[in-house]
């Protein structure tokens, strides 16, 4: 048996505690996909562990303290010391990018940030190779999820960029202190990292220009909603003849943007190259057990290089009935009792009709149903008998309905 | 120097040729990332060329062939003398993936197949690496181009099934044989093929039920549209308690599903997973170049494992003044010539006017303007008068516009 790969973890707070949990959690299914069992070596908290003891017993290090020092003096020691880290740092790679890259290629160790931009969305994996042969001319990205929800919000009911803070910071998706998020500021040093990968240039957060949302109004808001245009935080980095320009705005976009459709906290990132168009790229911008899983894709790529194959199959059963909402498409005769007989039969087969709606048309009338999930053999049965019925005018149509998965908190 | 890394090429067709065009353009960019030149070594088509001898001349296969023999022999006898293969060819994989991967890990070569799901959308990817240690709950996507095409067609313009059809065939985004697209028997190959790298369980085009769009009437986008619904196409793959389900069938959409929104000719999956609430990634699902994109970041990533690391950077300008489309918002008193004032002030400074609503407010009222492109400076130089004009009742406030890069045909 291989012996276990140690992972050392630095900083214990949300991110930190959650891809703890999570390491434990997928060991076994990593071991039988990679070979190697990732464990915990040892833990770095502001009151307890020793970095080098860590360093130590670890194969590689996974950074989550944020800021500046001592995160960068710990990777510099770690890839010193030949291990591999993974960070979610930004503020340390927009501005000592440069320095830890230099230091990893000089030791010929890894060193993955995938988290450091919008979470779990893949756009770090995605430029470095899908794209790494496409010559990118611009990216976009909403990638700071805390102004995404509160201009959402303020989309949303009409209300003031204070009271859309104030619900943000009861709901966690603000802090108590937002100025680094309302400002732009993370989302410049986000546009920093990404301008480094998409053109290859050196580009600290110092150089990246941000305004942030606190002067957006109600006005501005609704100007937006009357011309089918919404109000985003965008950062933008692009090619000039001249050079390239990276920064950070609230801006109007169109309608058929493709960033103009994300909505509450999430990330998202549109890049642009004459090959392919465009990507885009969204999820989850934040949040503990997203971030972590992006910190544990690194560590596992890490562990080995990724295949280009699956893993050998095993055979599962293939269930061919499933539960589905469905709609139901009825043309009726328009008479008395019609709807009564179609529940029944509906009732009779264990289906719930959701809503209805029923409009006359001349003699004949349209019934549309939705029903709440249902087998989708019962249903079938239910509607076959439902068509013959004589006051039935013409096959029955039904269409599944997929609702959203996620549920953003109201 | 090097050695060329040797590629062959099987297929002329729109793809082979997009392809062939985009490695001659990027072979130098190529070289310089990973140090060796990418080189067609030779090219097959029905009606020249030896698939022996381009065997022999080769270091990596890609086979774009389409279709199942003789593509399936060739790839086997590819991976049989220890070349790699990167293949766009959906059938193939879905009728004999397991073969295929087989053969692939018992020579310990390589097979990557990127641009057989979704085009440019690096699906494939993104579920093979980022998410190669989430426990992935479901996949829906909208994988086939022709069909999302036909339905915002019908949606767009209220225009029958038939007459979308028809205007997509016009436009080249379907074929005068569509039944392969329409009937969704396309899409059921992808989703066989995600399936199994969701699920990790071999899923064959054969076990995948799929119904298309060819009875989807004018009625049933008006009822979606009544109810703010989107009718797609969907592909889903879930786990459910008994095993799982793969299936693919017209279906409505909450407006806030991630799919809802994607329109035109493009692609998007979704993953859902505990760990990461759900990813969406989407781009064009079709088109020689685009492919072809996809295509050559398989044949890279076959080159060199992919790096941790961007490149070592070069330096660039900065250009910090840049053209934008502006808007405008100023609170003025109500009196004759306020516009003409402001319009002349602006256009002494260059900047153009593209759209003006004036509106009414007791003694004041509000002017909101978009402009055409134009350098930020010469704007702010522009509003800085502005602001100065004794009418001017509070400080303007301007913000950027994002139109839609990515032009659809109409």
């Amino acid at each position: 048996m291989a012996d276990p790969f140690r992972v050392g973890l630095l900083g214990h707070g949300t991110v930190g505690s959650a891809f703890h949990e999570l390491l434990d959690g997928r060991a076994s299914a990593i071991e039988a996909e990679v070979g190697r069992r990732p464990e915990l070596a040892g833990v770095l908290t502001r009151s307890r562990g020793s970095f080098d003891e860590i360093l130590e017993g670890s194969d590689l290090i996974v950074e989550l303290m944020g800021g500046t020092e001592p995160a960068r003096e710990y990777a510099l020691r770690a890839m010193g010391a030949g291990r591999h880290v993974v960070t979610a740092n930004k503020q340390l790679l927009s501005q000592f990018g440069e320095e830890l890259f230099a230091a990893a290629r000089e030791r010929g160790v890894q060193l993955r940030f995938e988290a450091a931009v919008a979470g779990v969305v893949p756009a770090i994996r995605v430029m470095s190779e899908t794209l790494a042969a496409a010559y990118i001319e611009r990216v976009h990205g909403i990638v700071n999820g805390t102004t995404n929800f509160i201009l959402s919000e303020m989309a949303r009911t009409g209300e003031s960029y204070s009271e859309a803070l104030r619900r943000a910071q009861e709901l966690g998706y603000a802090e108590a202190d937002p100025s680094e998020d309302v400002s732009g500021k993370d989302a410049a040093a986000k546009m920093a990292i990404l301008a480094r990968l998409a053109f290859n240039a050196p580009v600290r957060l110092e150089q990246v220009p941000y305004e942030g949302i606190e002067r957006v109004t109600v006005d501005d808001i609704a100007y937006a909603k009357e011309l089918g245009l919404a109000l985003k935080l965008v950062g933008s980095a692009e090619r000039l003849d001249g050079g390239i320009a990276v920064s950070v705005y609230p801006a109007f976009l169109y309608a058929d943007h493709p960033l103009a459709s994300v909505g509450g906290a999430f990330n998202a990132v549109t890049v642009e190259s004459p090959a392919i168009t465009e990507i885009t790229l969204s999820g989850p911008g934040a949040g503990g057990p997203q971030t972590a899983s992006a910190v544990l894709g690194d560590v596992i790529s890490a562990m080995i290089p990724p295949p280009s194959l699956p893993p050998p199959a095993v055979e599962q059963p293939i269930v061919t009935d499933v539960e589905f909402s469905f709609y139901l498409y009825l043309e009726v005769a328009d008479r008395p009792g019609v709807l009564a007989q179609v529940a029944e039969i509906l009732g009779m087969q264990g289906v719930s009709i959701k809503s209805v709606v029923q409009k006359g048309l001349g003699d004949d009338a349209r019934l549309v149903m939705v029903m709440h999930p249902v087998l989708e053999s019962k249903f079938r049965a239910a509607v076959d008998l439902i068509s013959r019925l004589d006051f039935v005018r013409a096959e029955p149509r039904l269409i599944r309905v997929i609702e959203e998965a996620f549920e953003a908190p109201a």
